[in-house]
């Protein structure tokens, strides 16, 4: 679903959105791990069996970028977003696995414009990403800023 | 520097280490943000110059997946690791750019053993990116699980 581009004052506190569905494939997975996580456990289809999730799982990193993704190609942030200071209680709590389809729900918990800077402000986004079992895989609160109208 | 592996009992709180450096290309930003973070201050050079950084920067979640692989390539979690259940506060605090040279600190702040599976502990890790200009970048606590002896 396509949203209108939002500026700091168009979030409300508990407004929510959801993203489409992302496929989640080994090959990316495999690609992924070679650069940025190179655990066997998502790099090594054979040795992952031997390893602590039984399978080849996607790096949570990857899974964290797949759901931002699907979040910043609903055009909500388009031409408003200034980027993002932090990341808070990030939890994986399910493994991603190849053929998996992820969802992301966005939840508006807090928005508070810049002290320094009123072209500004951050607004506290809840993310939860389930899978195609309804399975929630992982769960963070991001720190958005965004541009002021 | 490399490290022999270590099990959940051979980290004590107080324990440092630091990774070899790593240099942050453009090349590198661009693809990484075609993927997983498309927002035109990570993808577009020209562009990024009228954005929130005036340049080209990295994408939080690459220079997140390019610290990890630089802890991970000492050694220290080779066989060892069992993946992490999350992170905490995690601050980008200055924007990451092409031609950066990152190195990462890692401090052991808390040790817990499991109270359901005595195989496995959790160690929580802050960690402190910094560029050639000892500038800090990037922090982040994490919350990694390994093996027990």
């Amino acid at each position: 679903m396509k949203i209108t581009p939002k500026y700091f004052e168009d979030f409300n506190v508990g407004y929510t959105f959801e993203t489409e569905p992302t496929l989640i494939s080994k090959n990316e997975i495999i690609d992924f791990a070679s650069k940025y996580d190179p655990q066997l456990f998502h790099l090594d289809e054979e040795k992952a069996k031997k390893g602590p999730f039984g399978q080849l799982t996607s790096s949570g990193f990857m899974t964290l970028g797949k759901s931002f993704t699907q979040i910043f190609l609903t055009g909500i942030f388009d031409g408003t977003s200034m980027g993002a200071w932090g990341i808070d209680e990030l939890r994986w709590t399910k493994p991603v696995c190849p053929g998996d389809l992820l969802k992301t729900k966005v939840e508006v918990l807090e928005t508070k414009r810049s002290s320094k800077n009123p072209k500004k402000g951050t607004v506290r986004l809840k993310h939860t990403v389930t899978n195609h079992n309804k399975e929630v895989v992982m769960t963070w609160i991001s720190n958005q800023m965004l541009k002021t109208k």
